[in-house]
């Protein structure tokens, strides 16, 4: 689908569709630009790959890349467009991405998002943008670090990834900033839940919203507890926050300063510790393996449809083979 | 995690571990087995393919696999239990698989799947059995269709997959029965949504659950205006079933009547047009491409952290070269 409108005028055209133009232009500020870069990235191929190469040398280095991470209706948009406000405060240029890999549904999130942090429409030095997963699987991992890198390049010192839900591709996405806040609410509090899913491991704060409901003593307490459990001496141990992310008032105002706190904090440990340097090494190597895999699956579909493949996927059809059986042979044939 | 229990007698201690006497005792109705059985699939390795080999030659043709995906609180559990009645009125055995990719913060709603199904907990003709991912990514779509053969294999005519969410893996799976069922509520009706997520392409009925709440009638007309664009001549068209799951009376029961009638004739469509051994020779190719992209991504990891690939690991993290690029050279080492 190509989405390039009508032509206004040869050079204007032309810039819509050369990535180093948009990626200049983009950098002096033109906002269509930008969406214009991201939505090459989110499409893939050999544009997306252009893009790729123009932004990774400076873009690769953020200043600053928050990933949000919760259930549904937790409150981490209204989180995100809080916390927009203080980092514009700290007088940084804030890019949000909103990673959503199961659009179908959450539509309506999405646009609820960008409704909840429309204080930022008129902000030059803000950039909102959704990312949903247009039905390639792991395509949308593939792609938030490229969007990242994008936003960093033309000079967002604060990247906030906010994912919609908590499966494994949000987390993962999620999981992969440098500072990953995990947003619960009162009464959620099943630490052995949490903890199955690798919850603790990716938590660098936890946010407990709504915090003026019932419960949120208790449920900041099993966070607590679970930590006590996890937490290696020396670590980071992930604050607990509490927040009232919706209401207005004073104490509101205050728990979001807390946590706006906690998260520059963790900054400055990554900083001081050569965390933030590791993590980084850690996050481009995870990313070198997902591409090779997503080459590799593409060579994996011919491999099981190639002629030469017949007899053993004629052997699984009849079913005198498994599929793990037949796996092994395929594989065995292809030399791998 | 080994769960096996003190050993109650080195007879029963055995029984636990070998999957041939555990099949044996599952067949005959053994429900401690079925159990077992499930959790080694669920666990993966060498003993899960072990299961897999006794369980594949006779559980790979099942009575019928019924999907059912749709957003959290559609009411996919409500109704599963009562297709669950109808489908035992019938004379059919019932399995059901709960499936969870996103465990974490959903384990509440699988809780509260079992406590919904609880009517049929004293049936010796049902057995239900949620799934969670245990963090490995794509290990679920790996294991659904396993545990879909043990509950087959062992004499359940129709198994019932329903799962928690609609993200890509979820999708995945549901989409993969021989009828898939898609539950929305009135007033979600985002035609373009559904579309952009390939819903359409893997519903066989459409369900619009809390049809008692305003807006049925225009969520049924923007489904039918959907599949009016998409739907070719000759091919099966979704239905689109008005129900009230959770309410009691006359009106619900007709609605879960007529929606068991419309999941039946789509199986009497798939048997008489042929359909049905095409899309389960399709699935079991998809099966195939999932185990040898499972299989590779071992030796991905490997290959990216091998002594020989150290220079290209060095150049990215020096940001001389971008992930796609250190891809292509590292698959061009190892000759892939």
């Amino acid at each position: 689908m190509d989405t390039t409108p009508a032509r206004a005028g040869a050079q204007h055209d032309s810039r819509l569709r050369d990535p180093a133009a948009l990626f200049d232009a983009a950098r002096r500020g033109d906002r269509v630009a930008t969406g214009r870069l991201l939505s090459l990235v989110e499409r893939g191929g050999p544009v997306a790959r252009e893009v790729g190469r123009i932004t990774f040398p400076s873009g690769s280095d953020p200043g600053h890349v928050v990933g949000i991470t919760g259930a549904p209706g937790a409150g981490k948009s209204t989180i995100t467009d809080r916390l927009i406000t203080l980092a514009r405060e700290g007088g940084a240029k804030v890019g949000v991405l909103a990673v959503d890999p199961s659009s179908p549904f959450s539509g309506g999130a999405i646009l609820g998002d960008r409704i909840r942090m429309q204080s930022h429409a008129l902000d030059e030095g803000v950039f909102i943008r959704s990312m949903a997963s247009r039905g390639h699987q792991g395509g949308l991992a593939l792609a938030a670090p490229e969007a990242i890198r994008v936003l960093s390049a033309i000079g967002m010192q604060t990247v906030i990834v906010e994912t919609v839900g908590v499966g494994q591709v949000e987390v993962e996405i999620a999981g992969e900033a440098d500072t990953t806040l995990v947003v619960v609410n009162p009464g959620w509090g099943d630490a052995v839940q949490a903890s199955k899913a690798g919850l603790l491991e990716v938590a660098d704060v936890f946010v407990v919203n709504k915090a003026d409901r019932p419960g949120a003593a208790e449920t900041r307490r099993d966070l607590e507890n679970m930590l006590d459990m996890n937490t290696v001496m020396g670590e980071w141990r992930p604050p607990v926050i509490l927040t009232a992310a919706s209401s207005a008032g004073e104490d509101s105002e205050q728990g979001l300063r807390t946590l706006w706190s906690a998260v520059l904090d963790h900054k400055r440990f990554l900083d001081e510790s050569g965390e933030l340097l590791r993590r980084r090494e850690r996050r481009l190597l995870a990313e070198l393996e997902r591409v090779i895999r997503s080459n590799l699956s593409i060579r994996v579909h011919d491999l099981a449809y190639a002629g030469r493949a017949e007899p053993v996927r004629e052997a699984l059809l009849r079913r005198q083979v498994d599929p793990y059986e037949a796996a092994e042979q395929l594989m065995g044939l292809a030399g791998l």
